[in-house]
């Protein structure tokens, strides 16, 4: 599995004896464990070893960061009544000025779901601020049950997150039990950062062995969350060591819920990173490399090529032009297809980037038998002598016109006869609205965010901590041939509308792409038609500045522009329905492709 | 040591193929090899085997971080004749962008000693800008002689590195051979980001056993480069194991240049931390768990109070206030005196923090017979019974006053007897200028430096990447008790001067205390008077905005204030020759400390 270690821990219900709990999770082969504040206070004979042990400088470097403080329900904090407010304030406030003391790991305390929490809100972000500026971090976890009787939870902790300021600091902590929402419920919390899950003994029941045993429903939700990283903090109270193990089987049974292979992401889960732009800059050795190990991508065009060779064979040599061949796998898959189809073929291998000549002249000497004519050109000024019969490419990018494949096959395309095969044929992109809290605090984090400009750019990300609001749908399409290359090819505007089932947070969209290399050989990044095995594109993601909340039954309408001079190629993005939002990266003031 | 492991690489002078180059660092167990940039271009038979090793995967990704490309003295890309300018520019840009291509770990270039070098600054800035719009970082190594006939390096270098706009990407590679200049000369380059050093074969002499040896002064300062992580390039033609044992030899017995013990500033080299504030901010447990366990500190505390009690003995039992006690540790000092001293005393101690409660009433009730009365109040609105002989406390900084010892000791004072003692009894500040490029680029790099805000607050950092200009002169005094409380106390200003020996640049103050606890009892941490096993105050950091360029035979002088309100006390600082610069934080608007 990709995910990443999960930790396991324990959560105390009464005081106990910080030594007991140390050794208790040792034993039970757990990292942490979850304990009243007045645990660690001295206010009882019983605590005093334990806490004096507290005090004892080596053993405190090794508990304060197994140990999750849980402080009292916080909710007569927003009391009406001033006394009952300021009192509860008060020891709120000792309660977090304690654990800091003391440097836990975290401080957990039970979101209310009834009432108001104005003020727990603004006691929560002055007590950050006030640690973060004498440079001290604490952070919170706050717990939320996944099914209550007389409120929407989702909808509480939405309220509450909202309104937090300091939101890198606060994570959020499920709590399940016997009872489990809609499966379309729950995966709306793979879009919250949830840091951790507390499995209550009532969650389980006990199998004919006298194993505690999971349902179905319980079993995919917990993997979903081992998928996002989510820590387990278990909740029993005897058979402990049994929870523990069957919990561990479920972890070790795990699989990746995304598409791609779990090697190759590792590490990646939602990291943002900035689209390559080769064209503009010349792509590094290493990145050629990588590109050229995926399994699936030059198999489905040796196919392509294949059936494209056959179509147009009729006794004479044919002619190919690979452009952008880079350091040639193309050159390999049309060389491969010919042999295999036992067709004679006459190859050029166009490349702008000088550094990638070395190998392309070296694989002619070795591999080609000097049979590829090569040439060190931008593609869109070379001027061969004859037209070729196949122009093979491969230029898309996640979202698939956002390398500027469109702009660079048109100039290509004066040089492929009439009735000649591009491949691809076509690409489409598409998109589907997300919700992730996660990569919104990122964005938000990176420096230098003037005029909120991380936000009106587009990222390529191995999307993980996300909630897919509605399934992606098909955007632009680019066709290659082009009938009549007079027309602008470039500018594109369109929207598209998708109906929510449920209330949540729009955050961004997720960008795919398929595409038709030729007739039915396909490449695709879109989650339902993924081409298996590929890993040579992770998604785009387009971020908006404000997340917007979206109701069951409403529905939401998204535009989408591409737009060009005669220098570069940028997108600009709106919601429209139900609220409209600005027009994010305007004129391409944020971000653009250099053409 | 507490020195970073150095990393030891070898200079190949003439074009070697890639994989012998390999093969040789790994048989002398050297880390990385610098090579020409042609040895890594597939342009003779003779390095086509190399070179496509290179371009094997699996090797690649081994090699190419342990290759520095040298690329030719670029003299000539400033040429006053267009055509040669233009030329050479091509082949630097090319040699360039093959290195980055290869992803190598650094490019270095001699830096020209003759001649302008306007176009190469603006060509390497644009270089690094355009491959980190592409998310590529490039490094560059700018080679410099420590000595030459005709010019002085350091000169040279200081015009070129305050041109450069990128200087994280930019760093110094210093050559040394049989001549080396005054160690005055040499200590300047402490201050400059050398990130290795190149020792020709030339600096070597033979001893009468056949053994490659160095002069005393070589040895000195690769010690000292040694120190600020400095690494090694070995340039030989022949006995290069011999070279590389007497250099690791040299390293094994490399003693830190700091007065502070070894184990606990390992990490902390030039990591700048923002001051503690303990009256405005209460300490966490491990906080006063570090710094309990200073092994000099305590003692002198110790022997300073042993001293007060045997002047103040008259047969009477003695009263002794330990204000500000923490978790207690100058509570155990006074009472492990008295014992001692076989002297009476009554003890109370004072603190304001809460959570540091229950460690006091635990000891007193297990180490101390419940013999002290402890109070839980701020020393300024205490109001004892009685007053006390002796009053004791820890309320300084690395600065001396900056953690506001003097207003909490005027408050304090007011339940001294009029003949009581205080320890300290006094404190003084230090300043001295210092040069350093590393922690100027470390300030710049912190988010958020709207109107330089960060450039006008104090840093507490172990200095090591840093040249001391001239040694520190004491600023500050205050002395306790005072004999008229009604004079303001907060309020100070003063002005140092400080010849300058030698040209070199100012980037701001070091900044250190010395206290007299009790008559000849002492701490410091100046340099000249550091009291030796110490380790609880790290050096103050006082930045400028702009560096300045200092001249030999200069005066320099600095300006400092130290101002007050009912509610805050802040420092303002600024030079006033031999150019005046701008008041660095007036009126406390990027950094004070709260009443």
């Amino acid at each position: 599995m990709s995910i990443k270690d999960v930790r396991f821990g324990f959560n105390f219900l009464a005081d106990t004896n910080v030594l007991t709990c140390m050794q208790s999770i040792k034993e039970w082969e757990l990292t942490f464990a979850c304990l009243p504040v007045s645990s660690l206070r001295l206010k009882s004979t019983s605590l005093l070893d334990s806490t004096c042990t507290v005090m004892n400088p080596k053993f405190c470097q090794q508990w304060c960061h197994c140990i999750v403080a849980k402080i009292p329900l916080p909710i007569n904090i927003d009391s009406s009544v001033e006394t009952i407010r300021l009192e509860n304030q008060k020891s709120f406030i000792q309660d977090i000025s304690w654990a800091t003391f003391l440097n836990v790991y975290s401080i957990m305390f039970e979101l209310p779901l009834q009432g108001d929490f104005i003020n727990l809100v603004r006691l929560l972000d002055n007590q950050i601020d006030a640690y973060q500026s004498s440079a001290v971090l604490i952070q919170f976890w706050a717990l939320v049950p996944v099914v209550n009787l007389r409120t929407h939870p989702w909808k509480k902790w939405t309220k509450f997150i909202s309104s937090i300021r300091n939101i890198n600091q606060m994570k959020l902590v499920l709590k399940i039990g016997t009872e489990l929402p809609s499966s379309e419920e729950l995966d709306r919390w793979l879009g919250e950062p949830v840091t951790a899950l507390i499995i209550d003994k009532s969650a389980f029941s006990i199998n004919k062995k006298g194993h505690p045993v999971l349902s179905k429903s319980h079993q995919e939700f917990i993997k979903k969350m081992f998928n996002i990283g989510c820590q387990i903090i278990i909740s029993a109270s005897s058979h402990i060591q049994k929870h523990v193990n069957y919990l561990s089987y479920l972890y070790r049974n795990t699989t990746s819920l995304t598409p791609y292979s779990s090697d190759f992401i590792s590490g990646f889960e939602d990291y943002l990173q900035t689209p390559l732009q080769p064209l503009k800059q010349n792509l590094q050795s290493y990145v050629y490399e990588t590109f050229e190990q995926d399994p699936i991508k030059y198999y489905q065009y040796e196919r392509a090529i294949s059936k494209a060779l056959i179509d147009k064979f009729d006794d004479k040599e044919l002619i190919v032009f690979v452009v952008g061949a880079g350091r040639g796998p193309l050159v390999n898959s049309t060389l491969r297809a010919a042999k295999d189809a036992d067709i004679k073929v006459k190859v050029w291998a166009v490349e702008k980037n000088e550094n990638a000549l070395p190998s392309l002249l070296y694989k002619n000497k070795e591999n080609w038998d000097n049979c590829v004519t090569i040439i060190n050109k931008d593609m869109r000024l070379w001027k061969p002598s004859e037209k070729c019969d196949i122009l093979v490419s491969e230029l898309l990018g996640s979202f698939g016109d956002n390398e500027l494949s469109p702009e660079c096959l048109d100039g290509a395309q004066n040089y492929l006869k009439t009735d000649g095969i591009s491949i691809p044929s076509s690409y489409t992109s598409f998109l589907s609205p997300v919700q992730s809290r996660k990569l919104h605090s990122e964005i938000s984090s990176i420096r230098k965010n003037r005029d909120n400009c991380n936000f009106q750019k587009p990222y390529i990300v191995q999307l993980n901590n996300v909630y897919t609001i509605a399934k992606a749908k098909p955007l632009f399409t680019f066709h290659h041939p082009r009938k009549n290359l007079e027309e602008n090819n470039s500018n594109k505007d369109g929207f598209l509308t998708f109906n929510i089932s449920q209330d949540c947070i729009l955050h961004g969209f997720a960008g795919y792409f398929e595409t038709i290399l030729y007739k039915d050989v396909k490449l695709s990044i879109v989650p339902e038609t993924f081409s298996e095995g590929m890993f040579s594109w992770f998604p785009a993601y387009f971020p908006l500045i404000k997340p917007t909340l979206l109701r069951k039954g409403e529905e939401l309408q998204i535009n989408f522009w591409r737009c060009s001079t005669k220098f570069k190629v940028w997108y600009e993005w709106c919601v429209a329905k139900p609220y409209q939002s600005v027009i994010h990266n305007i004129n391409g003031e944020m971000y653009f492709m250099s053409l």
